[in-house]
C-alpha cells in the first residue's frame, strides 16, 4: 500500500510502504477516507523531531483520520464492517496505573500515531483497537470525522477548565488549536468567548461565529478588552493557546479573582511566570496533554449541530498531492486553518 | 401605592398598600416594570400556604421582577438612577455561616419576596439591596429581565449538575421549571437534552428549540427513549423536574454508570427511592434550593443570545388585570408557560 | 486443591475443588494466606443468593484475601514470586466505556470473586491479573492485607464524600462497614466522626479510637447529638451505613446546609426519602458501589500507621475450621467485627 | 493603650497608641492574650513595605491573635463576654462579588490587620466583627488560638489541593508555612508527607511528627527521594512552599501523572516555569491567597487533638519585650519556628 512517508527531516515521499501488524481479536481494519494535517506532522517534516521524539527511520505521517470499518476481530462488539468511524490515535496500556484512573492520556506507555517510532495513518488502510474507534452518526461527514481529533484537544481544554454555565472565557492565540478551544468552550457552556491574537485574518475567521468576540492585540491590550467586556471583573476562564512568553507573563491579568487558566500552548523552553500575580487572585491553573474520554462528547456536539467545524477546513487535497499539501501547510498562510487530504476511494 | 395583595386563601385584591421600609445606604429604589407569575404565587393564592409558610396577614405577591432604578442610597456603587435592572428576591444575612461560604441560598435567615411574612414586588416601587440588584444589558428587555428569576433555577440546576461539555441530559417533567432547566442545561454545555412528559402541548413548545428532543411518556417509557438515544449507555445527567413518584422511583434507569441526577421537582411527601438502583450505577444526586450567584451568568446567556426565553412568555397582562391574570394561571392551560404582568408606566 | 465450597443454600463443604484457569501472560499465581469473611459470603450461605445473583452451582466463597505470589506470567512487571500481596476481587473489561473513564467498578462486565458464577478465593491458590494485585509493604501483615478489601469500601465512601480537611462527619450504623467508613473518613481528613447505632458493644469497639465519638440512638436521637456536637449547624458529611428506613428518612436532619450524604447501606427495597428535606439544605448525595482505584491508598494508610484495623479482627480460625467460622459469622455476635480464616502453610 | 508601633522601616516603639474605632452593632471588643509574630510583620519591620503596601504612617503590628471577648454589640449572637476567641484578620466587604461567591479572601476591598494603612492587634484591646471572631473550645489554649492564623494558610493550601484520602504529598520548603502546610495536609487526608529542605534543624522539627518524612536536598535531590518513596509514580500533591526558583523550575518532576501542585511560596519576581513539563503530566496547579472559611476547620482539628502545633511555638515573650522578640525574629534562628508575645493580663 502507498503511504506518505517522512524519510527524514525535510524529505517526504509517497511510496509503497507496509505498516506491519495483524488484526487482533479486539481490533478493526479501517479504510481511511480523510486525514487532516496537524502542526505536529508539519513540525516533524521541517525539523525531523519534536522534543525527545526524533525521526530516525522512515515514518508514515498523519493522525487525524476518519474512514470505514472493513473488518473486525472476533471479539469486537459495537462495530461492524461498513461503519463510518474516526479514531483516537493514542493507545495506552489498559493495565497501567494511569489507565485504571481514567487518565490514559498520561500513561507513559501510550503509543501515538505519527510519533516516532509509531507510524501514522496517511495510508489507505490501518488496523486499530475497536476501543479507540468511534462510530460517526449520519450527520457527521468524513471530513468532520477527521476534525474530531484536533477538536478533541479543544474539548480536553474545556473539560479541564470546569466551565460553569454562563462563564465568560478568553482565548489567547487564534491558531487552529485556539479556534478549537474557543468553539469547545462556547459549546461547553460559556456565554461568550473573547479571542485575542495579532493576526487579523485568523480573528476574522473565528469571529464569524456567534458568541465569539475578537480583539486584535496590535491595537488593544487583551487586558483592556477583557476588563471592558467584564465590568472590570475579569474572565472566568483564560485559555492560553499562544505559547508566547508575553501572553503567559500577563495571563493572570485577564482572569477574575478565583478564576481559572488553562495552559494549552506549549512554549519550547521554560518561560517567566508571575506567580504572585496568580496567587493574588487565587487562580487555578490547569494543563492539557492530548485528551482522554472526549471523542464521544466531541462527536455528540458535532452531530447535534451545536458545533460546526466546516468553516475551519480551508482546503481538501487529493492523496496524490499530499506532499504539496504539506508544503502548503509549511507556508502557514494566514487564511489556512486546516488542510485535509482525501484518500483514494 | 397600589399593590396586588393576597388577603388570605383565595382572596386577592388590588388596592392601596404601603410596604414599610426606608432606603438604606446600600439600597436602591426601583420602579417595577414587569413581574412574572410563579407557581408559588399561585399556590399561596389557592392554598394560603406552602409547607410551613402560612399567609396569616395580607401579603403582596410577586417575586419575578424587572424595573428601573430611581434612587440610590449614598454607599451604592455600580448602579445609578435610570439603570434597567432585575432583582434577586432572596436576601441573606451576609454574616451568616452559609453566606460566608457562598451558599447564601441556604442561609436559614434568608428573607424572600412573597414568602410570608415578607412582601413581594407586585407594586409600583420597591426598595432592594444594591448587592442583589443586577443591571440589564441593552439586549435584554424588561420582559426577559423578569424571566431571569425562573431561569435562575434552571441555572442552579445546571451548575449543580457539573455538566461536562458534550453531556447528554434528560429532563423529566416539562413544566415551566423543567423547560428552564432544559434550556440552561443545553446552553450550559450539553450536546442535547431529552425532555420527557405526558403533556404534548408542553413538549411541542420546548421541542421547538434546536438541541431539544422530546418523548411523550404516554407512548414511550422514558427509559426506552433514553436507552435508544444513548446507545444503551444512559444519560450523563438526569434532571428530575416532575416531582412525580413514578419518575423518582425509576430515575436511576435513565442515568449512565457514574452519572448524575439533579432533584429539582419537589414532591410534597417522602417518596420511595430505589437506593440500591442508584448505588448499582454509583450515581451522584444533587439537590437544588433556589439559587445563589447565578444572576450574572443567567443575564450573560440571555444577553449573548445563547438562550432565548421569549417563546416561553405566553401572555402579558396589565397590572389592572392582575387578578384575572392569576385566575388564568390557576387554570394552568397546557399552552401557558409564563404569564407576565406589566406595571403601569 | 481443597476449597470452601458453597454447594447451595445453607450447605458448605470443605472439599477438593479445582477452579479452572490458566496463568495468562499478565496474571500471577498466588498462594493464599488469610481470607476474611464478609457479610455477603454469609448471605450467600444463608440465602443462596443476593438480589439477582443466585448460587445455582457449587461456588467457592471468599473475596477478602492476602497471600504470596508464587508465579508470574511472562508480561508481568512490578511483581515477582515471593511478593506479599492482596487482591482486588473485581476484574473489569479494560476496554469498556466505564473502565476507560476510570470507574471500572461500575463496568457492567465486571466479574467479582464469590459472586455467581465466579469462584472466590477460599482455596490454597488462585490466579489473578497482576493489574489487580497489590504488593504489601513490610509493615502490613497478611491479616491486615486481607482487611484491605473491606476497608476499600470505607475508602470509596470517603473519596466520594469529597471530605474537606477538618470536616465533621456522622456515620449512621456501626456494622463492620460503618466502622471501616468511620476510620477512612477520619484518616481521610475529618476532624472527628460521630458514629450512631443502637448496639452498645459495637459503639464501644469503634469508640475506642481517638477522634471517634459515639451516640447510642436508643438513648439520644442522632439529630440531637449531631446538633449538640456542631453548634446546631449539622455535619459536613453524613455516611448512611445502616440501610435502615428510619435512618434514611431522617438523614437530612444530620447534615449542614450545603453538606453531603453518602449512601453506603443497602436497603433491600425502595424506601421513603424526604426529598424536600434534602433540597431545603441543598444537600449532595453520593452513592457507593464497591470501589475503584483505592487499594494503593488504603495500603498507604495502613502502612503509615495512620489507620490501624487490627482491633477489628475479632478472631482468626484455621481453614480446617472454616465451616465453623461461617457458622459463627451467622451468629453475628455483637462483639464480632471481622472473622478471618488462616489458610494452611 | 500601649501598642507595638512600627514607626517606619527598622523603627519599632512600644508606646501609647489609640487605634480609632467604635463598637458597631455586630462587633465585639476583645482583650488580647497572645499574639504570634509572622514573617510579614518582620518584613514590614525590616523593609518598611511588602510589594505595593508601604508603611507611610505609624502602624500597629500583629495579626495572629487570641483573646477574650469583653463586650458585644447589640446585634451580636453566638458570642458573649468571657468567651475565649481567635480572630480572622481580614475583613471583606460582604456585598462584594467575591464575598457573595464565598471567596472573600480575594475581595479587592478586604482590609487586613497590620497591612498598611490598617492597624494590627499588638495592643491590649481590639474591636472586631463578630462574624470573623471564632470561639475557642476549652481544649484549645490561647497560645494555640494564636496559631490558628498561620495554620489557616496550611489549611487553605490543603483545601485547594483537594486531597484524596491516602494521597502522598510533598512539601518543598520547611519554613513555618511549609510546616503548617505539611501538618494540614497530613491531618487533611494524606497517608504521608515528605518535606524537603536544606536546613536540617527545620527538618528535624517537622520530621518528629508521625507520618512526616524528610529529605535534606543538600544530600538527595527531592525528585530522587520522591521517586523512591512512590515506586517511581510521583506524589499526588506537591506543595511548593519555598518560593525558590530551582524548586519551582523542577516541581513537575515530583508530581505523578494527573497530580496537583499548590503554589504557596511567593517568589518576589516572575520565575521560569517549565510549562511543557507540567503539561506532559497534565498537572493541575492551584494557588493560595491567605484563606477563607477555614478557621472553624482549623479549630476543629486542634480541638480534636488531630493536629498539635505546640511543638512549633519556639518561645513566648512578654509584651514588654516585644521589640526584643521582633529582633530575635529578624535573626531567623534555624530552630525558631514561631515566636509568640504574651499580652499583659
Amino acid at each position: 500500500m502507498k503511504a506518505l512517508v517522512l524519510e527524514g527531516k525535510n524529505k517526504l515521499t509517497l511510496r509503497d510502504f507496509d505498516i506491519p501488524g495483524t488484526l487482533g481479536p479486539r481490533d478493526v481494519r479501517i479504510k481511511i477516507h480523510t486525514v487532516g494535517i496537524c502542526g505536529s506532522d508539519v513540525h516533524y517534516y521541517t525539523h525531523g523531531k519534536i522534543g525527545p521524539f526524533v525521526v530516525t527511520r522512515p515514518m508514515v505521517l498523519g493522525h487525524e483520520a476518519a474512514g470505514t470499518v472493513i473488518a473486525c476481530g472476533p471479539e469486537v462488539t459495537g462495530l461492524a464492517p461498513g461503519d463510518r468511524v474516526c479514531m483516537e490515535p493514542g493507545i495506552p496500556d489498559p493495565d497501567s496505573r494511569a489507565s485504571k484512573l481514567g487518565i490514559y492520556n498520561v500513561d507513559p506507555a501510550v503509543t501515538f500515531w505519527a510519533t516516532p517510532p509509531v507510524h501514522g495513518c496517511l495510508t489507505p488502510e490501518v488496523i486499530h483497537p475497536a476501543a479507540f474507534t468511534y462510530k460517526l452518526p449520519d450527520t457527521v461527514s468524513f471530513a468532520m470525522g477527521a476534525m474530531v481529533e484536533p477538536f478533541a484537544i479543544g474539548m480536553q481544554a474545556a473539560l479541564r477548565a470546569r466551565i460553569q454555565p454562563g462563564d465568560i472565557a478568553v482565548v489567547t492565540g487564534a491558531g487552529p488549536i485556539g479556534m478549537m478551544v474557543a468553539l469547545a468552550a462556547l459549546a461547553g457552556g460559556c456565554a461568550r468567548v473573547i479571542v485575542a491574537d495579532m493576526a487579523q485574518p485568523k480573528l476574522d475567521i473565528i469571529g464569524a461565529y456567534d458568541g465569539i468576540e475578537t480583539v486584535n492585540i496590535r491595537n488593544t491590550p487583551a487586558a483592556d478588552a477583557v476588563a471592558r467586556g467584564t465590568d472590570g471583573w475579569g474572565a472566568d476562564v483564560v485559555f492560553e493557546c499562544s505559547g508566547a512568553a508575553p501572553a503567559i507573563l500577563g495571563m493572570h491579568q485577564l482572569a477574575r479573582p478565583g478564576g481559572a487558566i488553562v495552559l494549552v500552548g506549549m512554549p519550547v523552553d521554560p518561560v517567566p511566570v508571575d506567580i504572585v500575580g496568580l496567587q493574588a487572585r487565587e487562580l487555578r491553573i490547569e494543563t492539557v496533554f492530548r485528551y482522554a474520554n472526549v471523542y464521544d462528547r466531541a462527536i455528540a456536539l458535532l452531530a447535534s449541530g451545536k458545533v460546526d467545524l466546516a468553516p475551519l477546513v480551508s482546503d481538501t487535497l487529493a492523496f496524490d498531492d499530499a506532499i504539496a499539501a504539506f508544503d502548503r501547510a509549511v507556508e502557514a498562510r494566514p487564511t489556512d486553518v486546516k488542510l485535509q487530504i482525501r484518500m483514494p476511494d
